[in-house]
C-alpha cells in the first residue's frame, strides 16, 4: 500500500539519489479533490455537455460524493487569497487545466503537503513545476489523447486561415466593403506549399495525416522518426536538423511540449532565417516563441501570419503585443476544450481517479510524473 | 471554317428546331478582345503574380498585340455609359471573371454584333445569359478546373471556422477580452460529424477528399453517383433524395452550379427541416439559397453557422442582411481567384485564345455553350 508522503521524504533523507516509486494510488479512505477550471457564467445553461467548467466540474461531483469524497471546484487560482489556496494544506489531489492554468509552483507544492496527485484534464502540464512535483514523489498525469484530435483539427483551420487570408475578407463584409484585391494579393493555395511541423508526436501526426490530400510538400522534425507505415501514408520527411528544416517551410506548426529545452526556441535568430511571408501557427504553448520577435516580425512582414491560441502569460494581459500585430489570427486558449474534447478529458480524469481510489496503475502514457519519476521527455 | 453570325440566324430561320454547330473557333484576322477583372489599385504592386487584375489583364497584352489582336481591360461594367458597353458593339471575344461579374445579357449579346466567344477566367458562367448565348449561336467557355483545389480548400476551412466557433474568439482577443467559456460552449471537432454535399462534381469530390482524414459521416446528393473508387477512397455515401439528405446533416456544403433548377434550392421550407444548428457552407452561389431566409434562420439560431463567398449580387450592397446577421463567417468572392488560381486560369484563358485564333477545339469539359449548343447540365 501507499506510503504517505512524509514518508517519501524519509526515505529520499536516506537514499537521496535513488529515484523513488510509491503507489500513491492505492492510498484508501475520504480524499478531498479540488478542480480548477473556467467559469461558464451566462454560458452554462446553453449546452447540457459544457462539462469542463466551474458550474459543470467535469460532472462528477455526483459520482465522487456518493464515494464519501469532497469535491471542490473554483476559477480562483491567483495570489495568496484565492480559493485555491485556501485548500492547498489538505487537499489530496488537485485538478486543473491548461485552458485556465492554476500554476502549480514549488511553493504551492510544498504548501499542500497532503497532495499526492496532480491530474490535467487536457494536455499540457507545464503550468506545473514538474521537477518541484517530481522532488516531492508526486504523480503528474494527463489525459493524454483526450483532444489531440481537437487540436490538429484546430491547427489546419488555422494553416487555411493564413494561407488564404481569410481575415481581410471577414474584416471587409462587417465593415460593408468589397475589395477583392485587397485578400487576393497574398491569398494562396494550401496545395503545393512546404509545411514543416516541429514535433511529430500525436498532434502533430494527426495533423499530418489531416494534411495528405491537400498535396503538400511535408516536413517533421523530431527527436525520433515517425513509425515507416505512417511516413509512407503521410509522405513526410524526417529532418533530424531542426534549422535545416525551418528555412525551406512556407508554413511552420510547432507541435512540442514547452520544457527547459524548448522555451523560446523560435527567437529573433531563428525567425530572421526563416522565409519572407512564413506563415507560422502555434497551438503547442506561447513561451515556445519570443513573445516581442514574434511581434515584431509580424510587423515588418518578415512573419506573413501567426496564429495560434497559446499565449504567456495566460490569461493574455489587455497589453499582449499579439493582440495588436498585423496579420494575427489569435484566440483564447480554446483549440483542446471543444465540447467533444471536454466530454473526453472528463471521462478520462475520472477513470484515473478510478484508478487511484482502487490503487490500480494509470494507462502509461498519462503519467508525466510517476511517483516522482520524470517521463522521459520532461528529463 | 466559320460562318459568319448572320448566318446562324438565316440558318436558324430554315430550320429552326435543329441545333447549330459553326467553328467560331477558326475565323482568322485581326480580334478585338475585353476583359473585365477586379481593379488591383495599391495592390497591383505587392505581388508580380496578381495577374487576374485590370493592372496585369492576365498577363496576356504583349502576347496578343504581338499577333496584331486589340486587347481592352477595364472593370467598368454596369450601366448604359460604363466601359463596357463602349466596347459592345465591335468586340469579338469577352473575357468575364465571377469575381467581378460583367452581367451578359441578352440585351448585351443583341448589341454585340461581332461577338463569337465568351470566355470565363475561373469556373462559374451563370453572370452570363445562357439562354441568349446559345440563342446567338455563340460559344461559352470556361476555364474548368482552374480553381476547384482552391474552392475546396477554402470549403474546408470554412467549415472548420463554423464547426470550431473560430470568429468569437479571434473578436475577443481584439477586442482586449478573454473569455473562453464564450467560445467553448458552441465549439466542436469535426471529428464524427455528418457532412453532406449538395453537389459531388469536380469540387464536391476534392472536398469529400479532404475531409475523409477528419473521421466524419460524409454523404453526397447529386444526379449520378461518383465512381465506386472514389466512392470507396472517401466512404462517402450517395443520397438520391436531397430531402431525404439534408435533416441527417450536421454540415452542408453546397457545391451545385446556379440553373434555372438550382436557384432558391435551399428556401425557408427546406431549412425549416434542417437540424437545429445546422451549419452551411456556400462557396458555389448565393441565388442557390434564399437570402432573408437565411438571414432569419440565423437569427433565430436555426442555422447555426453560414460562411461563404457568394452573394447575390455582387458587389454585395452595404445593406445587404448578411453582413448583419450572427454566426456568419462570409467574406467577398474569393476562393478561387489566390494567387495560385490566377495562374491558372490566366493559362487556361490565353490557351483557349490560342486554340480560337488558330481554329482549334479547346478542351471539351470547359465549354458551357459549344456553338450555339448548351452543355447538358445547363439544360
Amino acid at each position: 500500500m501507499a506510503m504517505k508522503r512524509a514518508g517519501v521524504y524519509a526515505i529520499r533523507a536516506l537514499c537521496s539519489s535513488a529515484k523513488l516509486t510509491r503507489q500513491v494510488h492505492s492510498t484508501a479512505g475520504s480524499k478531498k479533490i479540488v478542480g480548477v477550471f473556467y467559469k461558464a457564467n451566462e454560458y452554462a445553461e446553453l449546452n447540457p455537455n459544457f462539462v469542463g467548467t466551474v458550474e459543470r466540474g467535469l460532472g462528477i461531483r455526483d459520482w465522487l460524493e456518493s464515494q464519501g469524497h469532497q469535491y471542490v471546484v473554483t476559477d480562483d487560482k491567483e495570489g495568496p487569497d484565492c480559493e485555491l489556496e485556501k485548500h492547498l494544506s489538505d487537499l489530496h489531489v488537485l485538478i486543473t487545466t491548461p485552458f485556465h492554468p492554476a500554476y502549480v509552483t514549488a511553493e504551492r507544492i510544498k504548501k499542500a503537503k497532503n497532495l499526492q496527485l496532480l491530474l490535467t484534464a487536457g494536455i499540457g502540464s507545464d503550468h506545473i513545476d514538474l521537477k518541484a512535483a517530481a522532488e516531492a514523489g508526486l504523480t503528474v498525469a494527463e489525459v493524454t489523447g483526450s483532444n489531440v484530435v481537437s487540436v490538429a483539427e484546430d491547427e489546419l483551420m488555422r494553416i487555411l486561415i493564413l494561407v488564404r487570408n481569410f481575415l481581410p475578407g471577414y474584416h471587409q463584409v462587417i465593415n460593408g466593403d468589397w475589395n477583392v484585391a485587397g485578400i487576393a494579393h497574398r491569398a494562396y493555395d494550401l496545395e503545393g506549399k512546404t509545411v514543416g511541423t516541429i514535433g511529430a508526436g500525436r498532434i502533430g501526426r494527426l495533423l499530418l495525416q489531416r494534411l495528405k490530400p491537400f498535396n503538400c510538400n511535408l516536413l517533421y522534425h523530431d527527436r525520433i522518426k515517425i513509425d515507416p507505415e505512417l511516413e509512407n501514408q503521410t509522405g513526410a520527411k524526417f529532418e533530424e536538423d531542426l534549422d535545416a528544416m525551418l528555412p525551406k517551410c512556407d508554413i511552420i506548426v510547432l507541435n512540442t511540449p514547452l520544457t527547459e529545452k524548448t522555451r523560446g526556441l523560435l527567437d529573433k535568430e531563428r525567425i530572421s532565417k526563416l522565409k519572407k511571408g512564413v506563415l507560422i501557427v502555434n497551438n503547442a504553448r506561447g513561451a515556445l516563441v519570443d513573445t516581442q520577435a514574434v511581434a515584431d516580425a509580424c510587423a515588418s512582414g518578415h512573419i506573413g501570419g501567426y496564429s495560434g491560441d497559446v499565449w504567456f502569460p495566460q490569461p493574455a494581459p489587455k497589453d499582449h503585443p499579439w493582440r495588436y500585430m498585423p496579420n494575427q489570427a489569435m484566440t483564447p486558449h480554446i483549440s483542446g476544450t471543444t465540447i467533444d474534447a471536454q466530454l473526453r478529458y472528463a471521462a478520462g480524469t475520472k477513470d484515473m481517479l478510478d484508478r487511484y481510489f482502487k490503487g490500480e496503475e494509470f494507462p502509461l502514457q498519462n503519467y508525466i510524473v510517476k511517483e516522482g519519476v520524470l517521463a522521459p521527455q520532461y528529463r
